[in-house]
């Protein structure tokens, strides 16, 4: 094509295409546009370099005209503007994310590069959006999706646009290197399976928070354990060492954090009751323990039941901080999942979020569409039989913001969505940074006239 | 993890995991496995370098021994082993993709990664194997998905892959030029619709292939057009200029390889008179045509319409090789529709597929887990109270290459997944020749035990 306009002359000729989607994703009535930052970085830096150029000859006709690859090697997007909404916008069908005006040639080479950049990113932070909905703004959502991504960059791209659309954190941690994303995680099963016996334990002491001198660790939670399992009613013989060591070994080197993964072998015969213990021995030396995790089985169901376990431990053995203790769950939590998990009533308080975020599994593509809509200031339309697919011509002046009502009828939006903290990874631009503090307004204002 | 490990001094003790999947994707039976020449170059290259130390740093509890970081900086994999299946290989659920062995606290720390470069790059090789499969040997098939994977380089990975599963070429330039693999693509509408009068064509004329006296190209086309109107009794003031303007600069700027893209006005109304029209008057200068697409509607229905009017004017103006000219076709094909499409009869030579290839629609992850096994020679097992979750302990043997039976059976793979063309993106690991050229073998011996 690129050819063809330049053997026409037509290389300069002024043209302007717009970016947008015809239908929301996942049924649903909105987008949170993203991408914008990347697609301006990469117009930035667009250019065509001598191996670029030697595949292209290698590649293309050998009747092509060779002052072509001469004048390609002076092709930049210096001369393109873009319009946009701000990153992180609620959008809507067929509303332009982007307006790309610049030299015929130009703005038609950029096409895929900028569909690929905003396609993705919109389509995760929407569904990231839709999480954050459904939980609710004091749930903390945590983004574990980079083992299903496409490659080590698709991973990337879901961390980053997971938490502009309203993720709390990431265990992606080259995202919270890179972004400055917060990180987060569990521990592996493989980890639990790797101790099979109390021997294993290494050191085997631990400082008291308030005191220099060590104190043998294993001996106290042992001693919690009998004392817990007489509690719960759990058999003691059925509690597994291996878990313990490895629980015990987790608290000494991470006194003020530790995590227990219940489900290696049994949540409530083994799991629990370990955990129990170590994070009882704990509190015994001062310490507060971090969570428990869950990753399989009825998430709801379980969260419900270790909350029991929690509240009847923190009175029986008077330790008011223990019923808070946050539970986190993930099992490919999906929409739905988490819908019926909420119906049924959990105690969760973290939920870790993987293939069904990044993938976007209801729907794995927004598709973006890249059309011409004036060429030498005249209108162009694309009038073909599939009615859906006709275009309709001129350049559109778009509203940037929706308006409060339209906000709240057609998305409403999580007012977490636009929180600061989630704005920090968008460009430095005037124009964006205005316009999220009136958007930040808005909301603060929706807020209120919703209370 | 790697901390816990660390201070219970276990990071050196020997440990296995092994990388599998638990069911197979598409309710299908079998997995193309891929993705290990891009993990074999990630453990060439495992290192933890200055400033991600320090970012672990600031990220993990002050309370962390500081010798532990200076341990980090010494960690690499020259000590872990991989096996694995052949890249490209059929492979069956709980069968290992990967077993890696070496010190437990490094191959703990390698888990996301090798799953990240393994899922995705096995499900879309897959993906793109039950598109050969369905079909068939003879059809082109092109990957159009840049546009809407995962990033840049989630659309990478998507055109290698398919390249692997058995596509012949890609729309992404950028993987032609890193992987050699073959590019094609089609004309985009904004092509079409920025010619609006025949007053744009420059330059006018065209050499004919034997003779050195440039001919008018325009009045030639406008001749042919006249006749196509009559013979197909289509009203020649219904046909678009702009579309006649846009083909004619087309061919004359690719005279060897002039392709119609038929469907921005009307397919039947407009745009194939205007490519028969153009495609004969290069047939009088001594040139063919290149193909013909359409990029929405009845895909099929569409094809043989085409092909009839292809058929009617080579007969009728004695032109034998306009009836075989290349419909090329691609609307959001997925398995379903490709197999609607070859149900009720077709005529489409090319597809290309985009969204449901690189994305994987109908199951977008595979699901492959990495579960330790071994550890210190002794075999571990999660035994949890999900049942599928649960791992069969210790070290497998795995056969490297199904059976011809077991291939036939399960899988019914296309012969045309392992040609050598196939191949050439593997790593060269002489024991992959070595198993290369044996499944070359077995799949020659199926083709002709199947004749």
């Amino acid at each position: 094509m690129a050819y063809g306009y330049w053997r026409a002359g037509r290389q300069r000729e002024p043209a302007e295409f717009e970016l947008f989607f015809r239908r929301c994703p996942f049924q649903g009535g909105f987008v949170v546009g993203a991408g914008l930052g990347e697609c301006l970085a990469f117009l930035r830096g667009f250019r065509l370099r001598g191996p670029d150029i030697e595949y292209l000859q290698s590649v293309l006709p050998s009747t092509t005209d060779k002052a072509f690859f001469d004048y390609l090697r002076t092709v930049d997007a210096s001369e393109v503007t873009v319009s946009s909404v701000p990153e992180g916008s609620v959008v809507f069908a067929k509303v332009p994310l982007l307006q790309v005006k610049g030299p015929l040639l130009v703005v038609q080479l950029l096409e895929t590069t900028l569909l690929c950049l905003v396609n993705y990113a919109s389509l995760v932070a929407t569904n990231a959006a839709r999480f954050r909905m459904l939980a609710g703004p004091d749930k903390k959502l945590v983004e574990f999706g980079l083992r299903r991504a496409q490659g080590p960059d698709g991973g990337l791209s879901a961390s980053k646009y997971s938490y502009i659309g309203g993720f709390d954190c990431t265990s992606n941690v080259l995202a919270g290197q890179l972004y400055g994303i917060p990180v987060c995680g569990t521990v592996a099963h493989s980890y639990i399976m790797s101790f099979t016996s109390l021997e294993e334990v290494q050191p085997r002491t631990l400082k008291p928070l308030d005191s220099e001198e060590p104190v043998e660790f294993l001996p106290l939670a042992e001693l919690w354990l009998g004392r817990v399992c007489q509690l719960l009613q759990v058999p003691c013989d059925g509690v597994n060492h291996g878990e313990l060591a490895a629980f015990a070994s987790y608290a000494i080197a991470f006194p003020h954090s530790f995590q227990g993964l219940l489900d290696t072998y049994s949540v409530m015969g083994s799991g629990l009751p370990n955990f129990c213990a170590v994070a009882l021995a704990l509190h015994q030396l001062g310490y507060r323990a971090g969570g428990v995790c869950v990753d399989s089985g009825d998430l709801g169901k379980q969260s419900r039941e270790i909350r029991w376990v929690l509240r009847t431990c923190g009175a029986a053995f008077q330790v008011p901080w223990f019923e808070t203790i946050p539970i986190v769950a993930s099992n490919d939590i999906s929409e739905r999942s988490l819908q019926e998990i909420i119906q049924e009533g959990h105690e969760i308080d973290v939920i870790g979020v993987g293939t069904n975020l990044v993938t976007c599994t209801l729907q794995p593509s927004l598709g973006c569409v890249y059309k011409l809509v004036t060429v030498n200031g005249h209108p162009t339309q694309k009038l073909t039989e599939d009615t859906e697919k006709m275009t309709i011509p001129g350049s559109k002046v778009c509203q940037a913001l929706p308006s409060v009502h339209e906000i709240k009828s057609h998305a409403q939006a999580s007012l977490r969505l636009f929180s600061p903290a989630h704005l920090r990874l968008q460009e430095p631009e005037p124009y964006q940074v205005a316009v999220t503090e009136k958007l930040h307004a808005l909301l603060v204002n929706m807020r209120q006239s919703s209370q």
